[in-house]
């Protein structure tokens, strides 16, 4: 494995054998410190708590040492990203430097790199991340970009995986409200991933909420190579009939980009989960969220407080999914994998 | 030990004892890194300098990893805490979900979380400290509230344990001038800690700068119950006749919580500690003050250069009070007491 | 060694001993942790990606824990200097303090901090360096002041020295274009260890960008005792000629002190170093520069992306000069100098 940006570039055999050395993960630690003596770069572009604090542990965990870097706020200026840009503006260095200066002191970089929210043709291209897989000598990781958060599938792979076998069964995705236009990475990963497991795939959201071509396409061929169902829908709370797993997250409309959506109270409470809509899904369903959440605007308090909620355990999971990335990049002898 | 938050919720004896074993670790830093493979999160609502630094020296010389934290300004966003609360505003990120989730990746955490000056009623609830406390399931460390800093007084009390047996000898607290309202978790601490020492303590502040009744009253029971006398006083520089250890601090009245003191000069001449007050004080009386100080105006430049002080020996020992108190936490068969 | 804060300081035979020692320590990385237990600060007014990465890298691999700082801004307060200042504003702690509390908790202190830009004769003084290695117990680092950037000094002959043997070739120091006036640490830097290093030293600047005359003076007696010469020129593109070594860096004028450089187009192009510039310079010539760098503003493209190019190579000696550094002050034992 040279990279870990795209869950597309990874076969769903992979993905799924990854999920689960990082369960083996959580159950025994790693005890020698595989990654000792190294330096690992993880660079913020944007706010962070739990991939900072869970790559944080994962590499000291590992016996490497971390380095959060925040680029562009604080801790470094801007960065350039446009071949032959005349730099006489804000951004004080180019990738084409800073990236391979990098990739010297560092055995890995991550990014986290938000969408602009200005244009999602210029998002998708997704330039920061581009520049860091062009100009990295060493491996990257995707630590969130316009497109997809492949840690967080990993880790959501890893939450159902824990609680059921996902083959064959049923998984909602569902829009929710919010305040802003939040970037569709976490959807977009969250639906491929299930996909890829061979989970039947239901997409709840509002006329004009469609997740981009590029991932429907991805999903409809991972569902259709491994036999399950994929279907799009505004009907809530129908929707939610049967599911085993009930993902909710809120994001921006293609077709409105940047603009957050209506705050209307009825919308809100049509597309906001609740205990009572939980209870229309399976007997046992599981509940995710890839958190910060905001309680009783994207979740009713009713169901993160309820029976099904898994988010603090999908959480941790990003610790051990990161600690199996890391090892697959860097050391995979180390990596137990399940046969 | 579970929480190291609230100094009333240990006994006098175990406060010694914690602080004796954290001279045995200056002495003698342990060696065999006995929280090796283990995240610490240290959290800061404010800023910090002292705290910060000891507490990330005290991880690591443990073998732990120290993971700082700023929530709310910079690294991540604004926590919210009410309980039913419906987010639609600055705060991203309940801690009903960030403190779990911080929990699965961390071994313990630490916060630092400052009044916010408005309100003592509110500021005395310790709201976000509080929710660390509700939420965790890992033992948490109180790095300044808006009542308390304990491992600050564990430093205290070891760098006068350095110099004197406590027991019986003269403890004046005097109130010192600023240009701002500062917090009385670090006096609130000083007079609890003198007083489960077996000091006789003497509070001098002007008129209306009262400590907290909560405080007063733990303070009176600590001396009552130790054979020591509690003395309040307006009365300087005759409160350092014969002090055995001075503390200087200033702090905010609750009366007109949040605005700054005085600024008259001979008010504040008045109450700065200086040389010739000091003179006052018992033969080899220590001088001691939490740091940071504004030099020439909380306290004299003849003060902090002359003979008593003892400000360096006393932030040192925050390094190794934290070392003792994430022991104690975390692996106390590594602590050495002393019978 | 007592502290590594200024070239001066050092004998030139001690500074190509170090050099050699770095590039020892890049081939053969140090294993046994010979800083295992020991916490490092690196203290940063301005901001850093290369010098805090490479410092944090650097530190990590030799087992010690490094703390980044940001001093004034975000993670701590503003810092006075001044001796008897009556601390009344902005600045809440003296390094008096400060910097003594820092050394007993760590074992080195490294400091960054840029001139002011209003000022020469303040800025010369380096208020902030001169009180870390007045109050400083622990050996200091100086991560770049208004007058040097030694440990950029240290990695630049490392990148000359992994190419040639720098003794009677021609090092030439150019200024290049920019659109601030950026503090004179570096060349004066550059130009002292040209000189130390026996080379033969032209600087290439405009009439009015002359180096301080401290500077000249020091670059003077070293190529006098070293049996190189010295020429300062204004014609460019004359002065590539012959040249083994280009080394490009803008800098403000001192009669301008703080004012950005013109920029006028005709005068940038005049200035800003090209291919067809680098084709005068000798055969195998290399181009050097401290990075960050503005593309075509003070670089042409066509020399970054060019054969001559050592950029990434200079970057990542900073890693391995930072760990000789490191060890010629902690662990002078465990540096392998070459006989």
């Amino acid at each position: 494995m040279k990279n870990f940006t795209h869950l597309s570039e990874h076969a769903p055999e992979e993905l799924l054998a990854l999920a689960d050395a990082a369960l083996a993960l959580k159950k025994a630690p790693p005890r020698d410190r595989p990654l000792e003596g190294r330096s690992l770069a993880f660079c913020f572009m944007n706010p962070s708590l739990r991939t900072q604090t869970s790559c944080e542990a994962a590499a000291a965990s590992l016996g490497a040492h971390p380095i959060t870097l925040n680029l562009g706020s604080g801790g470094a200026w801007q960065m350039e990203h446009r071949d032959g840009a005349v730099m006489d503006g804000a951004a004080a260095e180019h990738l084409k430097e800073a990236v391979p200066v990098l990739s010297r002191y560092c055995a890995a970089l991550g990014l986290r790199s938000f969408p602009s929210g200005a244009s999602w043709d210029e998002d998708k291209a997704e330039p920061y991340l581009s520049a860091f897989r062009k100009y990295s000598t060493v491996p990257v990781i995707n630590l969130e970009s316009a497109s997809g958060h492949p840690g967080q599938a990993l880790a959501d792979l890893m939450t159902i995986r824990e609680r059921m076998n996902p083959k064959g069964r049923n998984f909602l995705l569902t829009w929710a409200p919010h305040r802003k236009a939040l970037p569709m990475a976490v959807p977009n990963s969250a639906a491929e991933i299930a996909a890829a497991a061979g989970m039947n795939v239901t997409i709840a959201r509002p006329e004009g909420y469609d997740l981009p071509p590029e991932t429907m396409a991805r999903v409809r061929a991972l569902c259709a190579a491994g036999g399950s169902t994929l279907r799009v829908t505004d009907r809530v709370p129908e929707a939610y009939d049967g599911a085993h797993a009930v993902y909710a997250k809120s994001w921006g409309a293609l077709a409105r980009y940047g603009q957050p959506p209506p705050a209307d109270p009825v919308f809100r409470a049509r597309w906001m989960p609740t205990a009572d809509k939980m209870r229309r899904a399976a007997e046992d369903a599981l509940f995710l969220h890839c958190l910060p959440v905001r309680r009783g605007l994207e979740v009713a308090d009713d169901v993160l407080d309820g029976p099904w909620s898994a988010v603090i355990d999908e959480a941790e999971n990003r610790l051990h999914a990161a600690k199996a990335v890391l090892l697959a990049l860097l050391a995979p002898g180390k990596l137990i994998v399940q046969k």
